[in-house]
């Protein structure tokens, strides 16, 4: 399917006004094809299905929709939180987590897999570890196909639960400080954010390890926006002025030497200690599995907003499947 | 379960009367138990099913009723196709993919493992490496058993999708010129599809490798039935009379030397130009996965049926799944 | 979640009284939770559970709620019975039978993982390798936790349902001989069982190879209710008098000499032959998978409970998730 350009809508239209027609069958593929008032649509049906779900649970909006979840790499929190959004939306799932065990391992073509899995699905949701094969996937399927991670490439649906979750915890992203802490190199997580964001007006933050520093195609990309960043060494230089605090998970196999691993680890763990520098109004974040960064202590703090961020994760998915499958 | 005898239906009934309830219970094992009557009925069900998905995407037909999906070997299609028709009929499913690391890497066997299966679901569906293990497993079960597939034996719902598809595409079989390709010796799909095609009066033609013959046991129960059958080296020959072209897939492990695979790898390639050839009311058909055998620039030919084919294989195991649970 | 008392039910309350508010939001953990009156409740539950199945099939009672079926070690049986409970009474599922490739491979806590999945389901079942597993998931979970068995530890469900099974098929177990028989020392089903059934008035037997006999704790603990115990060597010993034999696979790695594995494998096998010598109104259960220690020509027995004990396992689970989301 081709790629909806972003700010597709005119920024002049009410909210709401017959923008649902304008995502029917469309595919979510990358930020890229997100202006402002596409994440304000995205996060006003977020945030219906939110209260939807903690009044009721579920609702039979996509009953009889069937969402094949097509994972060429396991990723059990993706692939659960698109059945649970699917399920809560009257859905059905066909999970295919073994792929590498059928047809593919017989050589068949990611284009073909798709056609065929389109012949019994409504929505197709694929993570697959190459960069580029959500986009071929979409190029060849007539149903819309939703990215949930191609490699280095993108993770749309987790930049737009991040963003969502500073929307729904702080207001709006505006104004804001975001301090994204940890390995800012490798981290997909932290490009797509920071992408996101800068269509906002707000003040980035990068402290990481010399190694593992924000790419530079990245920073330049949102220097273009206008968004004042800036790099730093440590923490506690910038974190009285954070607004939101978004922590990454160091890994072990990008340091050639363990000891400098080690050091690197204990040095940028949030702990209760640390957070008595930030504000009492704040968040942390973290997209998660985490192994040490934020030490468990500090979940109590109403600060960890990193198990509601899941919870935001599954509105956003319900919304995109409504969206995609025309009944947002 | 018994197997029921063919042509159990007397031709003389009017198409629909009161059938459904003599599929209440049956297993479905093997081509041999359809005559031309039950192909008829069984279609006739596919076809409201094929209306139905069109017009409303699902429907609770089977809604409360539990599919036990038992795929001792991987394959994402047929998994896949039985979960959506499942799931479009309002039905739920246990999916059992990972066998070999359960109860049966324990040594249990599988009447067993099919009787405590059988306490959890209304219906199971078949796959196993092991030549007759959907009989034994219809044997010990009281509930019904659908094979999908038993090692080198049979795929019966494969050949009633095959025979279905140039039904729904060409109005019948009979009066039809059916021409298979590639590898006719070791491709289950085309041995099941030869001996339910011998019902209708209709010619095949065998192109293949010399390897890779149609065995003559096959050949012999056809020509049993007066069907005229003719073996050719040349897709050319026999081209121009087609009016079904069904190509499967040469594998690679059949050859000793690689270079006599090359060699009849790229002598049986289906592509535009070779279709010149060909008729222009005509369709061809593959059971999937391909690799090669058909190149992807015949994809947008109209006569290109193999991903209808696979919209068709969901109609008839719905229509399958409705039948055996006595809801057709 | 704090595990409740056993016994915590007033034993002068009528049954049934508001008790179901009272399992609301529990955790599931070890059967040390559950007193005479506990059982009563849930039986009687899975009593109604079972007379539904019969008449209905399934029933919307779960609609909308969401169990994630967490499975760290492979169960086929377990995982699938809890799917088809969920799914009988109108819930859907998340499968997560891949543990090993996923999060938690990256190094994720078990308190992480549950954390995470109570953000996208209702319920949380678990089956983890290590002993204590499901009590620290239920410490960190808001939403209630079953245990599905973990290591060495506890299977509680299992006790609850072989219990289940004595009730439904003899009336109560109050004046019941029970004879287990096989490896009493690694089998947790038994240990589990034993300490269930030490609630009532019952009479036990051990009949074991020497190196595999009932631990002498267990023992003790059963021997301080006043339950009446016997170690035997010989099945015939005790088998006329058994009103309940309960059968357990001996597995070839606890011995050292195969040769010892051969003798003890053949010198306890269940046949029609040695059955002649039980009661005509008696019970043989077996949790499943078996692997010679009943001969498959007893099955038509009447008195073979195996499979139905596999039935009365969903009726318990259906009545145990019905409690614990509040809605029995």
């Amino acid at each position: 399917m081709h790629i909806p350009p972003a700010r597709r809508f005119s920024p002049y239209l009410p909210f709401g006004e017959n923008k649902e027609s304008a995502w029917y069958g469309k595919d979510i593929l990358t930020v890229k094809q997100f202006g402002v008032d596409d994440l304000n649509y995205i996060f006003g049906v977020a945030n219906e299905m939110r209260g939807m779900v903690k009044r009721v649970g579920t609702f039979d909006l996509l009953k009889g929709k069937i969402l094949a979840n097509l994972f060429y790499e396991p990723s059990t929190r993706t692939s659960s939180s698109f059945t649970s959004a699917m399920e809560r939306l009257g859905g059905s799932v066909i999970p295919i987590n073994e792929v590498k065990y059928s047809s593919v391992s017989k050589g068949e073509s990611l284009a073909d897999t798709v056609r065929t899995l389109e012949c019994y699905a409504d929505v197709i949701v694929l993570r697959h570890p190459e960069v580029g094969s959500a986009a071929l996937a979409a190029k060849y399927a007539r149903k819309p196909v939703i990215n949930a991670g191609d490699g280095i490439g993108e993770h749309p649906t987790q930049a737009l639960l991040d963003t969502f979750t500073i929307f729904a915890e702080l207001g709006s992203a505006d104004g804001l400080t975001v301090t994204m802490l940890g390995d800012l190199k490798y981290g997909r997580t932290v490009h797509s954010l920071a992408r996101l964001l800068s269509l906002f007006n707000v003040k980035i933050n990068y402290v990481s390890p010399d190694i593992l520093r924000m790419p530079q195609e990245v920073m330049d990309e949102v220097s273009e926006k206008g968004i004042p960043q800036q790099v730093c060494d440590r923490l506690e230089d910038v974190l009285p002025q954070t607004d939101v605090l978004y922590v990454t998970r160091v890994q072990k196999e990008r340091f050639e030497d363990p000891a400098n691993y080690e050091l690197v680890r204990h040095q940028f763990v949030v702990n209760p200690e640390i957070m008595k520098l930030a504000k009492s109004e704040m968040i942390v974040m973290h997209p998660l599995p985490r192994v040490g960064e934020i030490s468990m202590d500090f979940d109590e703090d109403p600060r960890a907003a990193y198990f509601r961020q899941m919870e935001y994760g599954l509105h956003v998915r319900m919304a995109l499947l409504a969206m995609v499958l025309g009944k947002a």
